[in-house]
């Protein structure tokens, strides 16, 4: 049997995050879905740009700050994802190996820039993301590295990888390795429109036995279900043959299998700065704690604490050692 | 008579701030010398990029720090500063102009990058700068715009300007533009290291006319003057033909003329989280109560809330809007 050398290998796209600060009237002077996630393209990248104010530039991506979250945690982490070898793509990569992280997928000579996603925090600390995937369409099956796949006890992919065709090819790709070699299979739906664009596929996944947990959040579970009821949509995962894990920002978790159904609170906080990674930090936290054997419980907690620092600072990448955090807790 | 059409106008080395979070174990490790600003070639920059944490890229500069201060408060600002045409320069100049900042001069197309200053701060909230100034070797006396000098009430400089030949001409030519038009001159000091390369030149220009108003802190102004003793140093600048403005971190600031001398307390502050700036925008505060004719007190009060800001977040830019704190204290 492979060592397991990691508990968790992420896939995402590799995205590096361009924050400001703005307010309710330039969301909406420029049509922009409050709390969204929107694809964009290289000319709508550069008016949005210009447009927005004074930036701060932080790595960044949906799967990759989770990873640096069980990274924090303690947890022996991987990375696969594509960046171009421009500046802003060697500001990723070395980010994310600061954080001791595992990270060795080449990075793209030529083609698109590295990703970017303009991220625009209003006042209440919301959120509003615009995507431009760049180098991300370039992640192909070539770049799953099967020796790091076995050796990882979780492998955590994201819906976004969806909008990419070759990256879809490596989340399959990666999926199967993982549970040829006995892992386990996680995805996050990552948006609800993402899962507008890519319910039907989801769905199959799921019900295929390509996914083991599942990460969802209030809108994106109803919108895999179609349906505006929670309830509905909660007795609907229960019917799946996954472990869910859904999160509802303040309310805290559910952690949901066919048998049982587990409601973890939240972590309280003193303020709400920025949303952006709250998703991404609590599946790191989550997925730290199945990887060390914890229960569903204690699982929902880790993620929680982690959500919890990530959302009283700028930006998606814990600023605070998670792990000292955990055991000041009593969680690890 | 030309219009005044700024407030203030800044020259200086146009940088980015790379912030990562550190620990007294890593400066010693790396034999820096806590709290200072060292310059460092294009190796050394790679080297310490590469064995420092996790970092945030943000819009820094000395002189463009205070000039983007001026124009948080409501002033009219313009920026001389050169840097690259590549992503980190178009960085720059996206969040000087976003800020409202009139900022035209020439990228350079080729030669070295854009400058970086490698910042670590450690948890005590000091930051020890390592700036990398690529770019900022290319400005020069062609950039001065005889028109935008003439237009401005102050044109401050940067005595981090000098660490560079064409720099320094363009700083020469900067201030010599100002006084032909009746304009005023500042000069903050920068550094105790900068003073130590070139305090006969520093004294030189303040004793041949060349500045009006000089700003210096403690380190500075004892190593101006060659001595350990704070009054010493203090009578000394006395006696210079300058408005002299000394700042002393929670001791507020000291506003010298050779007839009198102000006392200015510090703003009181929740939490130190990070120095770096706050220099800057002390003097942005202090610049723009000049331009606007407030007296001492309420120039070193403008300075203090300003520095007061910025020491509470990470960055060297505002991130609440000068004018609106301003307004709050009953200062504008």
């Amino acid at each position: 049997m492979t060592d397991l050398r990691y508990d968790v290998l992420g896939l995402g796209n590799a995205i590096v995050d361009v924050l400001a600060r703005t307010d309710e009237a330039f969301l909406l002077a420029n049509e922009l879905h409050k709390g969204a996630m929107r694809l964009i393209d290289e000319p709508e990248a550069e008016r949005l740009y210009a447009a927005m104010g004074p930036a701060t530039i932080i790595s960044g991506g949906s799967v990759a700050n989770s990873i640096v979250g069980v990274a924090s945690f303690g947890g022996r982490a991987a990375y696969i994802g594509k960046v171009k070898s421009d500046e802003v793509g060697r500001h990723f990569t070395h980010d994310i190996r600061a954080n001791g992280v595992h990270f060795a997928t080449k990075p793209a000579e030529d083609g698109p820039a590295t990703a970017r996603s303009f991220i625009l925090v209003t006042p209440d600390g919301e959120r509003t993301m615009n995507t431009y995937l760049g180098a991300c369409q370039n992640l192909a099956p070539a770049d799953v590295d099967q020796e790091t796949v076995a050796a990882s006890a979780f492998v955590y992919l994201e819906g976004y990888l969806w909008d990419r065709e070759h990256a879809k090819e490596a989340f399959r790709t990666a999926a199967g390795m993982a549970h040829a070699a006995g892992r386990k299979v996680a995805l996050t739906l990552s948006d609800s429109f993402c899962v507008d664009r890519f319910r039907d596929e989801f769905l199959g996944l799921m019900r295929g036995g390509a996914l083991d947990i599942l990460f969802a959040n209030e809108h994106e579970l109803k919108s895999l279900y179609q349906t505006a009821d929670f309830d509905t949509a909660l007795a609907a995962l229960r019917d799946e043959k996954v472990l869910g894990v859904v999160t509802r920002s303040a309310e805290g978790c559910l952690v949901v299998t066919r048998d049982e159904t587990h409601a973890v609170p939240a972590f309280p906080i003193e303020k709400l700065v920025d949303t952006t990674g709250a998703g991404d930090l609590f599946a790191a936290g989550f997925l730290f704690g199945l990887a060390r054997d914890r229960d569903a419980v204690t699982c929902g907690r880790l993620g929680g604490l982690a959500a919890a620092e990530i959302i009283q600072h700028v930006g998606a990448r814990p600023e605070a050692s998670l792990k000292a955090l955990a055991e000041q807790e009593g969680l690890l």
